[in-house]
């Protein structure tokens, strides 16, 4: 579980990431939004374990937590920044991970996979139902990875969003 | 936002949609579950609007909140099931709207509508960053309606998921 020391790494791999997304450009990040918005471990507790009993409460404007893998030398080799979900037909919570990254030089051993195994425990931990996350289409080799351990593509349905401009007139379309 | 007394009314109607999707089977919810597993406001507070100062503070066991919308007899006519996402590109808390349902018999008097205004509402309130939720790609009446109201078609993206035994593997997958 990712502490406060790690905000600046972590904004570095959201970077990263997006970069690799083509979308470096929609980053609006920055290491005082992430403070507002994680929910971090103490700062002594770098480890890459879900448990998370000192960790701050989640809250609606705090629904993020970041777990984060370190290599031997000690730098933040991957993260993933996740929020609980909840499936309505279980009754049942569960995660959802909004970004998942490893670090282009950190590849091929096995970070990924940990970082997931990790999420996995999290929801079997708390008896939750799924662990779920999207994919860009385009992102084969990522999607592989994914059904090569246990994921399956939900591909019947699309998602939906209403986000900018749009929320603003929604909000107040009924006033 | 929905109290507990709600309850019977909300598990009747995620009965009525997931018969509505074809899977009825698929409900393992039972009053108790919700219970344990939604954020419920006091008992004296039924209302729809989305300000939630007394309502039960979410958690990772209990990350759902339901807003309900009640008839002019006062029947529950529609839910929405939602949780607190994130996006991490902005540093920002959002709302993921599980499931949205209005009964057959309440259609047409815009209840849809007006819990989607709601929403919305709370995340410009939050200061948040979007309203997503996913759709069937089959029910294009759904479709039409959501982009009549501001929403964009995620069609890049497709989700993934692990679910049931998949998740316990993946949980001892490095064991």
């Amino acid at each position: 579980m990712a502490s406060s020391n790690n905000v600046p790494a972590i904004l570095e791999l959201i970077r990263e990431l997006a970069d690799y997304e083509h979308a470096l450009d929609s980053v609006e990040a920055t290491e005082a939004k992430l403070l507002e918005t994680i929910a971090f471990a103490p700062s002594d507790s770098t480890s890459t374990t879900s448990s998370t009993p000192q960790t701050e409460p989640t809250s609606p404007s705090k629904p993020a937590r970041c777990l984060i893998l370190t290599n031997p030398p000690g730098t933040v080799a991957g993260i993933a920044l996740y929020f609980y979900n909840y499936s309505t037909w279980r009754a049942k919570p569960g995660i959802y991970l909004e970004d998942l990254y490893v670090r282009q030089s950190e590849r091929k051993n096995g970070y990924g996979k940990r970082l997931l195994v990790e999420l996995a425990k999290e929801v079997v931990a708390m008896q939750g139902g799924r662990l779920d996350w999207v994919v860009l289409k385009w992102n084969e080799p990522s999607i592989k990875f994914y059904e090569s351990i246990g994921a399956k593509k939900m591909s019947e349905w699309v998602g939906m969003r209403v986000d900018g401009e749009g929320l603003t007139k929604l909000a107040t379309l009924l006033d």
